[in-house]
This record gives structure tokens, sequence and C-alpha cells, in this order.
């Protein structure tokens, strides 16, 4: 089954919900114009499609697997990796300085998701190096950016977080990982870290690894954290891969999904301590690592809008030729392609509409990154940025969360053929089930908007989303077309439970801890849900203005209603489990 | 990970909720006294905990496999169901007079329910086994049950159901399997059945399998099927399995889960045509097979009860030792298990709830079983038969898709560890996955909910159910206890949100049947969202008058109220859902 990127979707979507335009008129992204814009995605469609998708299905049939230390990937892992290095891919959104083309986010993002989409486990490998090179480019000194961003930016080398311990994962003040000086400007690093995505593999000449641990004396939780680099191999003067450092791959995990990724446990240290670098300051180890895990939670949420997509796709091909039962409108004698079902029209629809959805919203927050980054006035910086920060942990539990679910109705549509692993949807139930874990679960993403995002600011940010959702309520008010009418109600109902949900969380935080953040994952369904609906509304109104594809533009228009009745709908619902959290009793 | 079967729970269900004292007062059914259900289940709780549940992941991991036509099964598989067959459970439902016990299905529900929460993968052989009982008692000759109903109820022998075809699965219109009469009597059936569970195994002496075919000139579509009976070894003078019949199982599959039972392709009348008999009258085969799916059907959902309550022991079993993170309200400065983390402690409850639920409703369906079987008035009988078909597809639907949701979230809390295979959780995950496809995917349920079970009746069955409801409503409205009252407001805005789909569905099914079908699914979610809410609300009435185990009940009060909060609350926007049906487009 091929992938074929939706192009024409995620251009609509960049163009008409995330100002490209405003984008590329920002300085620095003068190059992001229309037609570079078209032909990136045009090439990244065609690599993503013709080199990295096929690998997809062998490479969870046969993962490869680790011997004596040794990590042999997947058949074709190591040329694809070779080609996305060449092309210069890893550094599509990096700066010049060190290699890259900086292009913005909002360009990067829709080519993210189509790796992702061919290949998830593959993908997985550029997604880590991206996160190395966001930690070095905030917080690397001068001459750690000069000896490892380069060859990293390049794709020759890899990068890996190495955050959890058999007994740290969600909570990093339990690490145990210790750093010693050695006196010569470096440290000794020694440390067990398990769950290390690519933490090692045979497709690079060097890993990077960025470990988090304690330098002596460090005070005890998340305060004594610092941040070390550790290389595979050390590099020697002219920069190339020299010794072997002491840090060994002891295992891979035997995983439900991704399986072509390795997870690996790492060992630091045991012949004598890894050599690392610090990065950043001492004892604030996390400031860097949040950069990355950002980087890395917008990532992650980007791979659900992907895997919901090759869902989808699957699916919906699957449907449009099985052949099975008369129309239940008694319109033919004869069985039809399941597709003309209305219980499968539905399933279909409400993947389609959550994958659409979860795209919009995702390139939108992309699009706000790019702004927080560039726009030239301060101001505008830090108010794109609080946007950007409100949303990244949506983008993650939200996107994440509802590709679960389409992938489930992905299986579905298929009936009993779809439990059959070489009918190959049943992969993407697997690889899915991920998302929603690493980078964060669900529950750290929802308490993070509602510690973080919603508390610290008084709910500004979403108080000034939801009045920007009022202004699109307001363009639906004007409009005579039914379309527009039918989305105006749920939309509206859907943005006054959000508010009265935040209006909850606010008053009650402080006084119900407990209540508050038991209902903190409803709430950001409850938030993913409505701020994805709004962009669905407006994608229905720019598709009402937009005569020229009328096949595309009509399609979206029910999507986008498909989406208000399946999804908007369920808002009032999530409301109400947030505003009965501190009455209602639960047994666990 | 052992299961420990929540005997207490169970028979609080059945006597409390599901009436036992009734059942056990109606002809036949004398031997079912508190004392011998109590007993039973004990016996039951014990086999499955002790016997059947080891084999578990063990059997997931090395599957057995195919070789030359032959089937080896998993390591333990053998001697558990020689275990079972001699303790006399595959026959404790069935007749007297064939070997049976006799006990009500109310008694045989619990203890199904334990087998398959120990294995899903084993309990399908005996599970399949009462489907051909079944099938015999409903439409078999004298000759045909004097000959196979002993060594089936007596667990010598197995048997399956052949209906799919790789052309028709949820559409038997499309069959192709032909049976010749031989002109003794016989038959001469060919034939290729796909997904035949436990089509072939080498854990019985003998296989009996129930094939849907057509004879010579039967009409087309699903009114020109027969239903014959083709046994593996044709049985001798004696009863005995005596020549290999023309039956082979040419390949077994390779699933997403419940891989331990095999998923076989039977090829029947490669060497000339396998000898059949047929069950039943020619051309009326379904009917046989309706009796043999309905039982299938409630059984199933009993599987999604089963899943959802082993996923829940074991979520909660690691919450409970797992230590990571502070608690959220200050109450300690160290870090704590993760079961006193307010979304740990959500993910549970609503794990909880949906099994208890579940069970609550699928009990009480097996009630208006026993009923409809043994009721001395015809016209009680007729009632209770009504209430339970109409209660199947949604004991099948529901619990099967809620038993997804709480494997699901038997993953999440785990954080990395669920991911990992050997943890056990993802098991769950994937097995639970076929249980909203096989016996009728959960459209093929919802289509019979609205097309037999709403519309064929005026919906005289839907609203009778209603008015129950309502007294529960009346009888918490008596009640002072917050508990009632919190329970009281969901309850009602659920009912009311179902009568209003139902009228909807009455309305407008004829007229527009293709948006009815499309929101048949979401229809179906919302009976069973409101019915098993209101065993729910039964539960919490029942304990409050029970002081005599206040943990137990305090806890059921908690889980009701975490039900109505989670799941009751729900009900109004699946509603909305069906109400739009005929007004918003759907883009597949």
């Amino acid at each position: 089954m091929p992938y074929v990127a939706p192009v024409k979707d995620m251009l609509f979507v960049m163009h008409r919900l995330a100002g490209l335009a405003q984008v590329a008129a920002l300085p620095g992204f003068e190059d992001a114009s229309p037609d570079t814009a078209q032909a990136v995605l045009e090439q990244a469609a065609q690599f993503a499609g013709a080199v990295v998708a096929p690998l997809n299905q062998p490479a969870d049939r046969d993962p490869g697997a680790w011997h004596d230390g040794h990590v042999r990937t997947a058949a074709g892992f190591r040329e694809a990796l070779r080609q996305y290095a060449d092309a210069g891919w890893q550094g599509m959104s990096h700066p010049v300085a060190y290699g890259g083309q900086g292009l913005p986010g909002l360009v990067a993002a829709p080519c993210a998701e189509m790796l992702n989409a061919a290949n998830l486990s593959f993908a997985l490998c550029p997604l880590l190096t991206n996160g190395a090179i966001e930690a070095l480019l905030a917080a690397g000194s001068p001459e750690l950016r000069s000896r490892y961003l380069e060859p990293l930016i390049a794709g020759r080398w890899t990068g890996t977080m190495n955050l959890t311990e058999p007994q740290a994962g969600s909570d990093l003040a339990l690490l145990r990982a210790r750093a010693e000086p050695a006196g010569d400007g470096s440290y000794r690093i020694r440390a067990t870290k398990i769950f290390i995505t690519y933490g090692e593999h045979d497709l690079a000449e060097n890993i990077v690894h960025l470990v988090l641990a304690r330098l002596p004396g460090a005070p005890g939780g998340i305060r004594g954290l610092s941040l070390f680099l550790v290389p595979k191999f050390l590099p020697d003067a002219a920069g190339a891969p020299g010794p072997r450092n002491d840090v060994h791959c002891v295992s891979i995990e035997h995983k439900l999904g991704i399986k072509a990724s390795p997870t690996a446990t790492m060992q630091f240290g045991d012949a004598g301590g890894a050599v690392g670098y610090l990065v950043g300051q001492e004892n604030h180890g996390l400031d860097a690592m949040f950069v990355m895990m950002n980087a890395a939670r917008f990532a992650v949420g980007l791979q659900g809008v992907a895997i919901a997509e090759r869902a989808y796709q699957r699916a919906r091909a699957y449907a449009a030729e099985r052949v099975q039962s008369r129309p239940v409108d008694g319109s033919s004698r004869q069985a039809v392609p399941i597709v003309e079902h209305p219980d499968v029209r539905r399933m279909l629809g409400v993947m389609r509409a959550l994958g659409e959805a979860g795209r919009a919203l995702a390139y939108c927050t992309a699009a706000h990154a790019d702004h927080a980054h560039a726009a030239p006035d301060p101001a505008e910086r830090a108010r794109h940025q609080a946007i950007h920060a409100f949303l990244v942990p949506i983008v993650k539990g939200w996107c994440t969360e509802m590709s679960i679910e389409v992938a489930s109705l992905g299986i579905q549509v298929h009936g009993g053929m779809g439990y059959i692993e070489e009918t190959g949807a049943a992969q993407y139930y697997r690889d899915a089930r991920i998302l929603t874990i690493y980078e964060g679960t669900t529950a750290i993403q929802a308490n993070d908007l509602v510690g973080r995002k919603t508390l610290r600011d008084g709910g500004a940010v979403a108080r000034g989303l939801m009045a920007e959702i009022r202004q699109t309520e307001a363009l639906l008010e004007t409009r005579a077309e039914p379309a527009a009418q039918r989305m105006l109600d749920p939309l509206r109902q859907g943005r006054e439970a959000l508010g009265e949900a935040v209006d909850f969380v606010l008053a009650h935080a402080a006084g119900h801890p407990n209540a508050i953040h038991g209902a903190a994952v409803p709430y950001l369904m409850l938030a993913g849900t409505v701020l994805a609906g709004w962009q669905m509304a407006r994608a229905l109104l720019a598709s009402l203005d937009t005569p020229e594809d009328p096949a595309f533009h009509q399609a979206k228009i029910a999507t986008a209603q498909c989406y208000a009745l399946h999804r908007l709908t369920q808002a009032p619902g999530l409301a109400a489990v947030v505003l009965g959290s501190i009455d209602y009793a639960v047994q666990p």
C-alpha cells in the first residue's frame, strides 16, 4: 500500500490557515515563497513515498537485532538515511551558519509529517537528531557547537535524548546518573539509561548522546540536573570520529510497535566513566532539555497527524475495493464497495476529519513558533511564544490521542482483514500506541497545560484564543450557506464549554489540586477538540471563498461538518467532566 | 501477574442486580441456590486463576504453529482443556439429558468471564463448542443430537462455526460453499472457509464443524443457505472417531492478538467432498446459525468484560507499586506510588467503572435469557426474550468497544513499561482488538439494534427499558445521600438523551436510511452508555442499603459516581450525533 502525501491539503493549511505569506515576510524566511514551499513539499513527498514508505512494513516484520553491543537496523534504513542526509533534509529548518537551509518550521512541519507517515520507526532517528541540534543551539558552548552541529545538521551523525532511568520515568527528580569533573574541562559520566530511542544503531558515523546527570554536591530533585554531551566516538582534532567512548548499548526492547526503531538500554561509564561535556550551566540541565523536549513534543504531535493520515489512506483504499452487502437504502440489488455503506462512511469521515483537524492545529502551532523566533517586534515575539507554548501540549496530547482512535478505526474498516498482520492496518495501531506515552504522557502534557500554560498567566492566552474563535463565529454568522450555519452552533457551544472549563480550572486549582489535575486530561482533550474544530471552521470559511478547486473544497466543507457533528458536539460532555471533578468521587 | 476473579463483585451483581433468586425460582433451575452459585464461582475462579491464566502470556509468545495440515497449540492448552472437560465446565449450562448440569446462564456467565479473563485465546475453544451445542439443540435431528451432543457437552470434542469465505465476511449472501446430496441422507460439502477459530488443533479427539453452504438449485442470497455438520473424523457405529473426513486446514493466520487461538483456513472437499449432515431444514441454515451467533455474540460481549477486568487488575497492581513523583497537593515531599496521582486515579477509575458496568449489563442480560427460556408463563417468556434480544447487540457492541478503551488505558497507566511486550499490558490491547470485529462488527450489531430491535416493535422494548430507568430515578429522588443525588442528574440526562435518539430513529429510519444507519453505532454506544449506567445506579442504590461490607459498598458507590461523571455525561453528545445525522455531511 503506497503512501501518497496529501500535498494539496498541506499547502491549503499552510496558505489559508497558518499564514505562510506572513511567515515568509519575517526576516530570514524570505526564501519560503509559495513556489519554494510547494517545490520542497513535492520533493519531500517523492522521497517519503518512494524511498521511506516501502521500508515500513518489511522493517516491522524484521526490525533488526542487537548482538554484542551492536544494533543491526532494518533493511534499507542505512541507505535511506544516507539519501535523507545527502538531500539536506536534516538541516532544512536549521541555521545556514551551520550548513542548514534556514527554512521556517511551517515548511518543515509537512515534511516531517510525510516522513513519519511513511515510516514512524525510521523518522524517529531524524526527530531525535533535531532535538539534539535544538539543545546545542540553545545552550551549547561555541566549541561544542562548532564541533557537533555541522555533522548533526548534515545528517552524518545522529542525536539522542537520555533522560529515563529504571526508577525515573515521568519523574526526573529521581534520576541517579552521576557526572564528575575530570579536571580538563570534561566530565566522566556514570549512568544507566533506558528507553533510549536510536541509542545504538548502524546508520551513521557517530551518535551524540545528550545525558541528564548530577554533579557532585548538586541538589536533589530536578534543580540538581546538568546536561552533558557524550559522543559515541570522541572526535579527533579534525572533527572526525576517533576513539570509542565508554558508552555501550546493553540491550534493546521488545516492543508493541515502532519495532524498527531500536529502543536501547545504555550503560555509561562501566569502564571508568564516559567522557562528556557540559551543555549549558551546571544544575540547569533541564533548561536546555526543555528546549529539546518542546521541539520533540511538537514533533510527536505531528507523528500523530502522520499516522492518522497513513491509517486513513489504507482504510479508504480498502473500502473502495472491498465489495460486500447491498446498500441499506435499496439503491442497488448488488453488493457494493463498502465505502458506500453508512457506517464505513462514518468511520472514514471521522478518520479524515480528525487527521485534517490535527494537521491544521499542528501547522498553525508551527507558524506561531516561526513568528516567536523571527518577528522583529519583541512584543510580537512574546505574544506568539505564549500562544505556541499553550498549543504545544495540546498538539502533543490531542493529536496523539486521536491518532490511536484513528488507527483503531482503520482496523475496524478492514473488518477481519484488519486483524491480520499482513494487511498492515494493525501496524499503525501498534505504532501509534507509543505516541501518547513518550516525550511526556498525555497526563504530563495536561498538567503542563493546566499549570504552566493556564494558571500562570491567569488564563490570558486561553481567553485570547477564545476571543479569536468568537471572531470566526462572527464570520460564520454573516454567511448564508447552510454549511456555515451548521458549523456555527457546535463551534459556539464548544467555545463556551471551553470557556467554562478554563474559568473552573482558574477558580479551583489552588483549592482543589487533586480534582483539577484529575480533570486535566479531559481539559486538554476539550481544548484540543475545540481548537482543532476552530481550524476546521476556518477551513470551511476559506473553502466557501475558494471556488477554483470544487472537489477539494467541497470535500473540505463536508469534512468540517463531519468534525462539527462528531467532535464539537462532544465538547460540553468533556466540560462536564471538568466541572464535576470536585464533587464526584473516583475509585481507582 | 496472577488473575484473581472478582467473585465478590460477580456475586453482588448476580444477587442484587440480575435477580439470582428469581432465576433460581424458575422450573429446572432449582439447583442454582446462592450456596451452589457461590461454590461454582469459587471453583471456576480457582481453575481460571491457577490453571488457565498462567498459560496466557507464554502462549502469546509461542502460540504454536501449523505444519502440514496439523496445528500444534500452545504449551499447556491440551492439559488445561482436558481438566476443563473433566471438571464438567463445558456442560454447565447444557441439558442434563445430554450430560450437562443444566445451570442457568446467569451462573455460567461469570464462569465464562473468568475463563476469558484468564486467557482469551484458550477460552475461545469452549466458546465455539458452546455455539455448536446451541445450534444442535435448536435445530439438530434426534440422530445428530444423540451422536454429537454428548461428546461436545463432555468437552471431548470441540465445535466450530464456518461462515466466512474470502469474498463473504459480513455479507453472508455472497457465500459460495456448495453441498450436494449423496443419496444416503448425507451430503458432500465443497468450500473454502476462512477465519475459522479453532478450525484445527490438537486439543481434542474430534472437531465438529458447522458449515453454511448452498444446495443445488438453492436461491441466491441468504435465503439459500443451509447448515451442515461436518466432523473432522466420521464417528463409527459406537460413536468413536472413525475415518478422516475430507476437510483440511491449509493455513493459519498471523494475527495482531489472540495468537494462541488458531485461526484456520479450511478446505472442504478437495478430495471429492466432505461428508456432511443437514442441520435443520434446507435453505433455513441461517435460523440455526442465528441461534449459534446470538449465543456467541453474548459470549463475545462477556469477553470484553473479561479483558477489561484483566487489564484493570494489572494496571492497578502496577500503579500500587510504581513510585514516581510527589503528590500534586503537596501532601508529601517524597515520590509516592502513582496510584495516588490524580490522572492515574482517573484512568483506573474509568477502567474499573467500565468493567463493572459492563459486567452488570451482561449478567442482567443473561438473566433475561434464563427467564425467556424457563419462565412458566409464555407471555413472560416472550417479554424477557424481547428484552434479551434488544440487549444482546448492546452487550456485544458496547462491552467490546469499551474493552479496547480499557486495555488502552491499561497501557497508559504503565507509561513506557506498558509498551514493552514483557510487561503484559500490550497483549490485552492486541487481544481486545478482535472483539469489535468477530461475531459481527459493531456496525452489524448496531444495524441489528436499529432494524430488528428498535424499528420492528416500534420502540416498545426501548421505551419499556426507559420506563424502568425512570423508576430508578424515582428511587434516587427519595434518597438524601449526596451520592444518590449526584447520580440522579446524569442518569436522567442520559435517559432523556436516549429517548430523543429512539424517537429520532423511529421517525426517520424509513425516510433517511443512510443517515440513520450512519448514526447506528453512536446510537448503540448511547444505549450501552445509558443502560450500563442504569445498572450502576441500581448498584449504588443497593450499596446504600447494604452496610455490612463497607469497603466493598463504598467502593461501589464511588465507582458508580465515576461512571456517572465520565460516561453518563457523554450521553447528550452521543445523542447529538444521532440527531444531526440527517443534516450533517460526511466525507469518507
